[in-house]
């Protein structure tokens, strides 16, 4: 599961631009950090609020990911997300976990955390879908 | 007003990153343009859809600003975004509009469309709040 | 269309104990209104934004099966709804509005106004399911 | 704090005619529940969506309250909420959680379960404003 799910993540253009690292892949699980850089950041110097959720939003597809059939495909339908925090920290850590799996559609729910796991920076609920490919 | 903006816009370092441009302000709308590169993918070789959002946030972030007082800065509090067609265009183009402005609050509407404006990538509804600095 | 919605609108034991009625049924297109009475209301006596909430999801769901072939039920997946001003108006007027059906997910769009559909009271995006009966 | 939120409560007249109940106020925490009738139904005989989110809202509006100075009141400034499980039990119970309180926004988590409190029927998550009678 871990090496399909990476294979895909190496693929995603986007994740290597923000220089995200997938850290860990669990059954209903994924992690994923990202390093502050200068070329992440909004108009104050912190990460923009992009960053935080577009690496929340691929822990959560991969988190779907992982509770559906092989050869399965995952796309997001819809997500909201609550910035509670400023995103100033060195790293963010962004968690994806199933909340319900279902055939067709899987909800998640993510956390984006500063680098120490202690203050919680942003909070997602995600609508993911299975393609059978 | 476009001079605020633009200023403030150009220190957001994940914008250079994207590539993203701010091409129009206007007092409750505001509209960005990114161009397809592989830099910016998800793994089947379209945009993200973190490029996406993190465009029409900033659109939508910058139209709320457009109806706030001098030196206010705007945060953003929440979203929510439906994702309605694969992102699969050389071109996306955000645009962010005001939907009602309050002293505290501002809520926009957020839309993506694909290079021609034809064809609607996603809807975003968006809360701001204003910070007074 | 109009007949198999007014029939299932009926059965909704909610939508008689809310005094709702079912106004307009168009293909992508529902209207929902609903008188004020103090049962209804919230603790500063205008309408609860459950009322609100009840009614225009209620829409959306039907707008939603407007698109869906025969013998088509309609489940909501999620919906977010934003309150952009007091409900304090004679009648609420709730619209849902398909913006895009697919074969298995239908987004909607839905609106709630004051009587005389001047004022926007809230604004919701709904997911909608087809379920095969 | 028990007794003003009671007092609150009761003037809601939309909570008397669900025959909702509260059972439960601590700080950051308030439990409401409604049993079954055929009143609250959608047209297949479950609870309605919209009494699952009703109550749901309001728990998450007294929990908000809970955290703020007296002499607050509480609005609904926007809510998301996915239905997990079809609402198919004798009562619901529904539970306002705050995520984080601030001088001005309260960020809530609501939870829907069924009569065991087992099952999770619906789950959401709200941003409510502190409005200074």
């Amino acid at each position: 599961m871990y090496e399909a799910i990476k294979e895909s993540f190496v693929k995603q253009g986007l994740m290597q631009t923000l220089n995200a690292q997938l850290i860990e892949v669990e059954k209903g699980q994924v992690k994923i950090t990202c390093e502050f850089s200068e070329a992440l950041t909004q108009q104050h110097g912190f990460f923009h609020a992009g960053v935080a959720t577009s690496i929340v939003d691929t822990a959560c597809g991969y988190a779907a990911l992982t509770m559906m059939p092989d050869n399965s495909e995952v796309l997001t339908v819809e997500f909201k997300i609550n910035f509670l925090k400023p995103a100033h920290t060195p790293a963010l850590i962004a968690i994806g976990k199933v909340l319900q799996s279902g055939k067709t559609l899987t909800i998640c729910e993510g956390y984006v955390f500063d680098k120490n796991e202690e203050k919680l920076i942003a909070r997602m609920t995600a609508t993911m879908i299975a393609v059978h490919a």
